[in-house]
């Protein structure tokens, strides 16, 4: 994948295309001078529009006073030409290290959130807080989807999946059905 | 995959290794005589221990209903060997239609709930409702998986990842990076 995919406009409504696969992604997050970048797999789509995005940023990490402050986020689809990156951004804090510049990741400004974009992944989801009834209990925030971007090709990107224990599965091959679909489920 | 695969108790704390990769889901349920079965692919683990699972069950479902009085479900995991299957259970409403005998899908009986497993799946997760905070709010429904029942291999079975459109990604090739981690996020 180029270092720097030329991305475009994409309707927010439809991020379950990338995003109901279940991949890794990296949650990007700013709070007055400071950015930070994080990987997050406990993640679903909650509804198509207003769009909607549930997931869980343990309390534990960095980017969660951030996000919380901020009331915003962008996540970002990496695929398998950054895996070793995604894993050491997840194996790195913040609070030590700016991962922007540790990873050799370019940060771009977004259109409707002060939080930036990964250019290097291909595909920005700019988020703003839409719920946060369940952040004290679960850590569980529910985003609004206000923007995306998104890489013209591959339609299917090579994205990663975690398991635990170190372990990811790819994505692997498409297949269609849409035969068996009745109309209205399309 | 055989049409019974034989299966072992898995630790509950575990079941990420299965959901956290996104693969759609079959969910069973039952209230008083009757079962259902629906499809889901709206799903995120949200806790180790215990072991939370929240997901969204749309109220036009009319699993929504089974679910909600009895509070329990079992979340069920399918291969690609049942892959037509998985999208007509999609495509039919068990308000017309036992899905069960429709589809050639086998009922057994649950240890610790009263809804059904289905036996030719490749694990089966017993859930009782942890908290319905969201459920007027989003239908978004917070389990906690009690039990767990997964055949002994493939460890990683070729799951369906949906897209929308009728599009499915198969789960590919797996890649250990285990040596990047550090020891505690193992």
């Amino acid at each position: 994948m180029p270092r720097n995919p030329h991305k475009s406009d994409f309707p927010v409504s439809q991020v379950r295309h990338y995003l109901e696969p279940g991949p890794i992604v990296l949650v990007s997050s700013r709070w007055k001078d400071e950015t930070n970048i994080m990987t997050m797999g406990w993640h679903t789509v909650m509804e198509f529009t207003p769009s909607l995005v549930g997931c869980v940023i343990a309390s534990s990490n960095h980017s969660f006073e951030i996000v919380r402050k901020s009331g915003e986020c962008v996540i970002n689809l990496p695929t398998t030409a950054l895996t070793d990156t995604v894993i050491r951004i997840g194996n790195t804090t913040g609070a030590e290290t700016d991962k922007f510049r540790e990873f050799g990741l370019t940060r771009e400004d977004a259109d409707e959130v002060e939080a930036p974009l990964i250019r290097e992944c291909h595909a920005n989801f700019e988020c703003r807080l839409h719920d946060d009834a369940l952040v004290d209990r679960y850590d569980f925030f529910i985003f609004e989807v206000v923007k995306a971007h998104v890489a013209a090709s591959p339609k299917h990107p090579e994205t990663l999946h975690y398991t635990g224990d170190g372990v990811f599965v790819v994505s692997g091959k498409v297949i269609s059905r849409r035969s068996l679909f009745r109309p209205g489920m399309l």
